[in-house]
């Protein structure tokens, strides 16, 4: 079996830890901010070193392409080098630079493919500056509008559409990614949770990405002074949903242990500490595999009584994801190269999103997970051990090697 | 008995409650705003018409003052000009305007007194544009130092300073209100709260102002991934947020009918609905005339336990505040007034703070309270009855009268 070289490897990530590096270990990276340009610039370099061809299409994703020794349609394995705010270092560009040092492998070691091998970098997967994430890849696939994605503004009123045009990556819509063109996509990422550390394997075999519903839950009260409302003539929002949030937790609870769900967003009105909360809107977002699982969280919230502590409730869908299941042929190549290089490995689904998600609707594809120190990510603490790297891009090299034979 | 005209009050309503027109029927006006200028600016004009003589003191406290027969201290009456964004027409203002109808009517019907009588506007009472509240009468009452209350800066970045010197209001030290040429201060306030209007009252004979007790409550978890981090590794700090909120409302809620007790701000980090809270902060305000009751509050919140949903928790005072006893004399006159002028009358503690809570500290001080409808105050809605406001200033003009005539 081949493989990547450690020393490289640990060479690349170390490079591109220094664009937005934040002070703590990790990175601030948005999409098309001085720091991701810079990724972008060094990415590009490195790859016209290898002498691969460098394509843009017209949402800034980057080609860099490493010909085939036959006419056929390409190989592509890619991921984002974009990252949220104080983020760490491997969520999006581990996937990018393992990619690359495969080619890199493909380069030195003179290994010779019939297909030609596409590094893709995908352009705003977190959707941190400009919403949503997966905001390229859903383009491509049609899930989003382009013209309503080249007009989101970011914070300071800056439009996706004029970012892109002053990032210098702005390419053609004939050189986007589709199923023509390319054979399959692979996406190395790290699990962005504690499942394989706990497991004690390296490698996560990805199936698919778990369906998930995200519900805004809205309490309207009354707003009044503190000071002078008795409590029995209170109609208080905050009172409200927590009494709904302490009542999910325990309902949705004992749905099954593999459903996660979260209320990570709260807003308060008037928040005033002298002002009873007049309204307040919380998130749920709750994820599963099986669709069945997902359908009775939105049961529970939409079974919420009409009236809590005296507030009217009501919750709205944010959005709902249904579940993705990726290529079943990929998936074992990638099972069995895990097996053949002795790595300790596990079949698992995805709970956060990815480009390669919607990718599967285009193209054959498929992921591979690497352990996350203490299941940490989205902050500066997100770490994946070298050596876990390493064995990650192994399995991405012989996976693409495998393509490149089998399925021609 | 003597009598204000209610037609004349009528019209300084209507008058005042076009500065700072917020379009729902309320104002914004907040201090030293083009509005709250506007509306000095007006006082100040049909005071010097009434041919009071019109001082200000250094922190733009105005003071409108009709001579009396002798040379004796005056009696002050007053209130506030300023509102919060989108408050209403009465709070403060009626203080402010029922005083300046008495003393209309001391002038248009000829009625002598033999102390001055002054009628005093005192800047930034609400302290939404300035914090804190009360800023000036704590001044003048050595709560507060002027030197840090000039230099706190509203959202744009203006020192209260600054605001004060460009009002045009800045007036001398010597002007303040104190002990020796002061007798008395009256304020004629908006109840703020449903009590009088259930009780099927005219006037709140204001015994004084409640303790309270303005706590913060920390939880501390752990951020991650809402999509990866499995139910039994979490510490999610709005779960437990939400448990402690539920927990208190059922303990203090059985400590005494008359405790009122809010959490009205919360905030929670990073608030995003795909990741797990980190860490949330929300007040609790207590407030209770029996400051046993209060402390009762404080103990259930310093025996929280450390850890909840598996986050730390603590908690921090905010401030807090003595109960405030008003003078027992001029509480006894407020209610013989009531009574001799055949109103509903009953006492009262005001769960808000006022500016007279402070003067109290300075020279004998009582409030009389006029029934908000609905209870609504701090809100565009917030208003008081013609007839009420009316009462409320007959009973301000006798207690006048009587102090003139016992207290001297």
């Amino acid at each position: 079996m081949h493989t990547v070289s450690k020393e490289r490897l640990e060479d690349k990530i170390a490079a591109f830890m220094k664009f937005g590096a934040a002070g703590q270990g990790g990175i601030t990276r948005p999409v098309f901010s001085p720091a991701e340009l810079e990724a972008r610039a060094e990415f590009q370099r490195r790859c016209t070193e290898l002498g691969l061809t460098v394509e843009r299409d017209d949402l800034g994703n980057i080609y860099a392409t490493k010909s085939g020794a036959e006419k056929l349609p390409r190989i592509a394995m890619g991921s984002h080098l974009d990252s949220v705010a104080c983020g760490g270092n491997y969520d999006g560009t581990l996937g990018v630079l393992t990619a690359l040092e495969v080619v890199d492998t493909l380069v030195k070691d003179n290994i010779a493919t019939r297909h030609p091998v596409t590094v893709m970098v995908c352009t705003n997967e977190e959707g941190a500056r400009f919403p949503p994430a997966m905001m390229s890849s859903g383009v491509l696939t049609g899930k989003f509008s382009k013209d309503a994605m080249l007009a989101v503004r970011d914070d300071s009123g800056v439009t996706f559409g004029e970012a892109l045009r002053a990032s210098g990556f702005l390419g053609e819509e004939k050189n986007r990614i589709n199923p023509v063109d390319y054979l399959a996509y692979l996406e190395l990422h790290i699990e962005q949770g504690p499942v394989l550390q706990d497991a004690g394997v390296s490698i996560g075999v990805v199936q698919g990405v778990v369906g998930m519903c995200n519900y805004t839950v809205t309490t309207r009260g009354q707003a009044n002074h503190a000071g002078t409302t008795p409590m029995k003539k209170r109609r208080d929002a905050l009172h409200a949903a927590a009494l709904i949030i302490c009542g999910l937790y325990e309902k949705l609870g004992r749905i099954d242990d593999n459903l996660v769900f979260t209320f990570g967003h709260i807003d308060c009105r008037p928040n005033i500490h002298t002002i009873i909360p007049e309204e307040v809107n919380f998130s749920l977002d709750a994820r599963h595999q099986d669709p069945i699982l997902v359908r009775r969280v939105v049961d529970a919230l939409e079974s919420l009584p009409a009236e809590t502590a005296g507030c009217q409730v009501s919750c709205k869908e944010a959005w709902s994801r249904k579940t993705t299941t990726f290529d079943p042929e990929l998936v074992a190549i990638v099972k069995k190269n895990a097996d053949a290089l002795g790595y300790s490995n596990r079949f698992i689904y995805s709970g956060p999103g990815h480009d390669a998600q919607y990718m599967q609707d285009l193209l054959p594809t498929t992921m591979i997970f690497v352990p996350s120190v203490n299941g940490m990510s989205h902050c500066e603490e997100e770490k994946t051990e070298l050596d876990d790297c390493w064995k990650g891009a192994n399995v991405l090299l012989n996976t693409v090697l495998d393509i490149d034979g089998r399925l021609a």
